[in-house]
This record gives C-alpha cells, structure tokens and sequence, in this order.
C-alpha cells in the first residue's frame, strides 16, 4: 500500500480524489500496489463529503509524514504551490502536478531537486490535460530530432474560436455564453490573452528541443482583436482561425509564439473543434503525428495526475525518470526573423497603397464588407511584415497569420 | 556504450540502422549512453552499403556475444522471428520489435520469458507504426478503465478507400495503383482482408483491457467487397467508408471485429485519410483520446522501434516494464449479441419485402443506381441481422455497419 496526498480539493482535486476511488482496483493492478489517499490538504471545510475523513488543513502533517510517498499538487498558482512541493521534494515525496505555471516558472529548480533526491516531479496533466503527451515526448519519441510542436492546447478559446465561426457572433458575446457555461473563468484573461497557452508550449518546447526556453521570452498574442470579420475571411479561404502555441527547432535557433492563425483544411489540427485539445508534432524521422483529447474538465485532468501517481509508484526504488527538460537556454530566434504568410484587413480606400507595400498574392473583396478587403501576403519575415505595416497604419483593420 | 544488433535489414531493419545514425546523439542522450549497432543479421550481402561493415549471417554470433544487450527484431512472420526471439529473451537480452504477427502469436509466452529473466520484450511499433500508442496504453492512461479502442490501423487500406471515394475507381483498379506505388504488397491478402488490422486490434485491446484476446477469436472482414456504390451512398449520409478495428469492453464481456464501418464527421477518425492511421481510446475517466500518426513506411516505424531501443536501454538496470498483457482470456462475448445499425444495399424490387423484414430508419434511392436502393435500419443485434438478411439472401447487394 502506498499512501498519498492531494493538495487542493478544487476541480482537479476532487476528481484525483475520485479517479482513485473509482478505479482503485485498476489503479492498484497498473501501480504494483494500491495508492491510497491518506491527507487532502485544503482550508476549506466540505461537510458531508466523503474528503472529510482525510481532509487536513495544516501542510505540515503531510509533510512530517513518513508514510506519505506521493503527493498531488493540484492547488495551482506559484505561491504555496511552490513552497509545498519545494518542501515534499526536499523530504523526498515524488510530486505530481497539474499546475502548468509552477512548472514553467520553477519546473528546472524543481526537477533538479527531484533528481539529487532520486525521485520524481511528472507533470503530464500541465499541458493538454488528459492528453498523454508529456510522457511521449519523454519515452516515446525518443529516437526523433522533434522540430516542430504545434498545439491547440487552450479548451476555452477553442471553444469561443468555433463558436465564433460557427454562430457568427462576436467575441464579447461569445465570451460571456462560455462564462455561463463554465468554460471561462470570471476573470478569463489568462485564456484569452494567451498566457496559459504561453506557458504550455513553453514546457513541451524545453522537453521537445531540450534546451530551456523561458515563457517570458515566448511571444505571445490571444484572441481578444478576432472578429466576426476575421471569420467570414478564413471561411472564404476555405481555413479556421486557431489559436496555435507553436514552436520550431530551425538550424538557425528555435522560436516559440501563440497567435491566432488560419490552418486549412489538411492539417490535422483543422478539425479539433470545441473544448478539445490537440497536440501537433513533428520529428525528423517520425514525420507527422498528433494527439488529441480533451484538454481540461476534471476528470481527463485528475486521469493524467493519476497516471502520473501511477509512475511515480512504480518508480519509488527506481528513481527518477529521465526527461529532456534541460537548465541550458536555447538559442532563441528573434522573432522578427521568424518567416510566414500574412492575411492583412485593410480599408478598401487603401487598396492601391497596400499593393505598393506588400507583395501581395491574392486579394479579397467580400460582399457582405463592401468597405474593406483582405490581402494574402507572400512569405516574409515578422520584421519585414511590421516595417511594411508602419507604412499603412491607420488603414490595416486586422492582421492574422497563416498557419504553412 | 550499449551495443545492439538488427535482425533483418528489409525496410524497417535498414530505418531502424538509418535512424541510430541520423540521431547518435540524441539517442545517446535520452538513453543515458550511446546505442551502438554491433551486427546486422540479413541472409543477404548488401554491396557497397555502410552496413556491410557489421552484416553477419549468423544468429549464433549475436546470440553468443555477450556485449549484445538489444536486439530489434523486424524480420516479421512467427518462423525464425519466434525462435530468434526466444533465443534471445533466455539469453538475457531485451528485444524490441515491429512484428504484430509474433506479438498476437507469440507475445504471452515471449512476455513471460521476459518477466522471469528480468529484461523487456517490447513492440511500440507493431501497432500503428509511428504513433506511440503502445506506451500511452502501459504507462500513461493507467488511471483509466479503458473500454473502447476504435483504430484505423492499416495504411494500406485506408489509403485504398481514400482514393475509391475521391477518384470513384473500383477495388481492382485502386489496388494495382496501390501495388505500383508500393504501398500495398504483391500479395495483398493480409492488408485487404484485415489479418493486419486484426493482429493489431488483438494486441491493443489485451493491453487495454487487461485479458488477453487471441486474434484468431477476432471477426475479420476486410475490403474487398466495398464499391464505388458503396461510398455513393457513404457520400449521400455525410460519412466516409473507414475499415476500422474496434474493441469494447462492457459489462457482458468484451469483443473485437475489424470490418468497413460507415463514419459520420463527428468521430475524430472521420478525417484521418491516405496512408495515415489513427487510434480512438475511450476512458471512463480520461473521455475521448486519439493518436494519430504514419502508421507505416520505413523511418516512421522505425523511430518506434528506437523508442522501444532506448526504453530497453534505461531499463537495462530496472527490469522489466509493467504492463497490462495478462495470460488469463478475456470473456468474449458472441458477436451475434453485438448491437448495432446497418445499411443494407437491396435491388429495387425487393423494397417491400425489405421494409417488412427491417425496422428501417431511412430509405436511400441515389439517382445514378436506379436498379437498387439501400436501408439504413434501426439498432439490431448482428445475430438478428443475420436471420434478418437470410430472408433476403438473393436480394441483398452488400451491407456496412455504421459506427456510433
């Protein structure tokens, strides 16, 4: 029997408290032993629910417990987060995490502490919850150079995205009908503006190209300026507005960004709709493949910190489990070198202007915007796209990349 | 340095030996020392090829030299593959393989000599080739009660149905441009009548659900029937032609059946096309997952048998890996107790005779077949359908299920 402990009883906490009793048999058959929660740790009180048999509110029960192998830090944020699982490393309990920005932002002094203790920190449910993606990159696809990553990996605005396409409405609307719903938060700025992505595409790009890349120097572009416009022109060019977290591994150094761009029809990422999650890779041997899933909800992301619980028991005499997560920075591209095509709204008046500053491939009038149109750009660097951009000002409505 | 050796240096060993090149050092960094090939066993001499300088035609000299630690199998079939193998395994050496025939043959005996020598017999790529589904199976969705596993896993096939329903050739004419491209063999008969996709399903499915599943228990239809009627119709209902090999585990007991299934463009398979494969899992708490990938061709297969390489490697010290692969046999329900709907292809003058024998939802006459129509029925056991269709026989022009 291996005891554990959760921390935090919110969404994700409650539903690792429930996977585990729900599938104790399974879960004790796939970890060698039964996992059992011995301490929930939360300040609150939940009377009448069975976590009241092991809820504690003090950390440092858990902490002084000998017994305890395994924590699940599902509390999120960098503030206890962090000191509570600085602390159970240091004590020698593998930690397992949902918590996207303590990784990113500690992940490296974190995993290091778990490798002088020879145990483990496993993050899996931090980056396209339920999707087992973490773990490919780290035992699976270890024969390939990975060179791409490309993820659809924030369920809100995928969601607010299709429903934008999908209903014609704008971004105001939309955001509120996903706030009722449950799909954005009271405060959704870290869905929207494209942080929690940022923060992602951060963790699988180090694991990926293993060289550290921080996520304060990841560009970062959400959602918030995608108009109903916007959709009527992806839908003219026969493409979906996606917001992709995207990052390469070019001879020339690497670069990481989230932005809103159009994917057509045969990337695989064309047809992930909805709140799932989607996780694009390429390797130089591999060649193309995907992962899909559902990216958050309570029970795909408890279901990946359990998977995680489950290796961290199988490995509590083996030690740590070697990833590609690396201290060393990563030789990271300006982005304004980074090259793509561009489609660029612009007031129809500056018609003439536009096509004296772009090279442009093709243009869109559509009829139901008589007052405007939209340029396809050839390809061109960030850098050569803002200079160009400086020239027109006040006539551009709207910019948008296009996914190659 | 861990040395290793290639048994078979056809299209997959020659990868295998191309990818160990390519990427020497990132292999020797995932696997915490460099992988080295020692000895390639082929009967064949290869000329002027870099291989030569380790070609050996002997098994006994790999079998007998002790610094062989890895082997990686991808002869394929279950006659010098199966005694290599087990040589091998009892002489303490990990094996890696892409070879599905052995595994759903032999894999219970070949695991379990593993087991009692401590040491791994692995087959990422067996399954899928590229996609990294194995692994997800045995250490990532370990949480999970899985209870349906729906692949496209032949490439093969699907590219043949593909380009039947872009193009509106026929079977014999799709598959002599397959054969010319080189993606399907001189003897079709393992691709287009589903043993592959069965030997897959087999493995994946003893995996997932932990009881084993021998192969030649599988119902196994394959293509061959299917014609460019067939996805007229497909076309008509908004569904693509798929031959899919699907497993369930329920209450009654558990089934597997590889057959062409009618997919409607909810279903994440829906757009998996040409050579791709692509694996559906359901967990009952993860929800909805697939992965996707090249599920063939040489590179692609062999970074999973890499994969399995560096996996053996670090496990060197730590033994063998767990998995779900269980000896005891699942309780296989009969598939005449699998439900499910149908369409039926019937001639025209059989209409009424049909609908008295069919609870049909939907009557489909498409303009261009005026001699024949086709059903789609109501949900029905596959043994009612049958009696059902016995009452029909001279009047029924073809038949394909519809997927959930």
């Amino acid at each position: 029997m291996i005891k554990a402990a959760v921390l935090g009883y919110g969404t994700v906490g409650s539903g690792v408290y429930e996977v585990i009793r729900t599938n104790r048999e399974r879960i004790a058959k796939n970890a060698g032993e039964e996992i059992q929660i011995k301490y929930v740790l939360d300040l609150r009180e939940f009377p009448g629910d069975p976590v009241e048999e092991v809820l504690v509110h003090d950390f440092n029960r858990i902490l002084e417990d000998p017994e305890v192998q395994i924590i699940a830090e599902v509390m999120g944020g960098t503030g206890a987060a962090y000191t509570f699982t600085k602390q159970a490393l240091l004590a020698g309990k593998s930690v397992c995490t949902s918590n996207k920005a303590l990784v990113a932002e500690h992940g490296r002094e974190l995993m290091e502490i778990a490798r002088e203790k020879n145990i483990n920190y496993l993050f899996e449910a931090s980056c396209g919850g339920g999707i087992p993606i973490i773990r490919a990159l780290n035992a699976s696809l270890t024969g390939d150079e990975i060179d791409e990553i490309t993820g659809i990996l924030n369920g809100t605005t995928n969601y607010m995205l299709y429903k934008m396409d999908v209903e014609g409405t704008d971004f105001d609307e939309v955001l509120k009908e996903a706030q009722a719903k449950g799909y954005a938060e009271a405060d959704p700025t870290a869905d929207v503006e494209g942080h929690d992505a940022c923060r992602k595409i951060a963790i699988l790009s180090t694991l990926a190209y293993q060289k550290y890349i921080d996520y304060k120097d990841i560009y970062t572009e959400g959602i918030t300026r995608i108009t109903p416009e916007d959709m009527d022109y992806a839908r003219a060019i026969n493409r979906k507005i996606k917001l992709l977290a995207t990052s390469k591994n070019l001879p020339e150094g690497c670069y990481a960004m989230v932005a809103p761009f159009l994917v057509n029809d045969e990337n695989p990422l064309y047809g992930v709709n909805d709140v799932f999650n989607a996780v694009f890779v390429h390797g130089n041997m591999l060649g193309d493949a995907m992962f899909y899933g559902s990216g958050a909800g309570k029970l795909p992301t408890a279901s990946a910190v359990v998977g995680d619980m489950v290796d961290a028991a199988r490995n509590l005499k083996a030690g740590t489990i070697r990833n590609g997560w690396s201290s060393e920075p990563a030789n990271q591209m300006s982005m304004d070198h980074v090259t793509g095509e561009f489609l660029v709204r612009i007031k129809a008046e500056a018609k003439e202007l536009a096509e004296s500053v772009f090279e442009t491939k093709t243009i869109l009038q559509l009829p139901n915007h008589p007052e405007e149109m939209a340029l396809l750009t050839g390809e061109m660097s960030q850098g050569e796209y803002r200079e160009k951009a400086a020239q027109l000002t006040d006539q551009i409505l709207g910019m948008i990349r296009i996914k190659d």
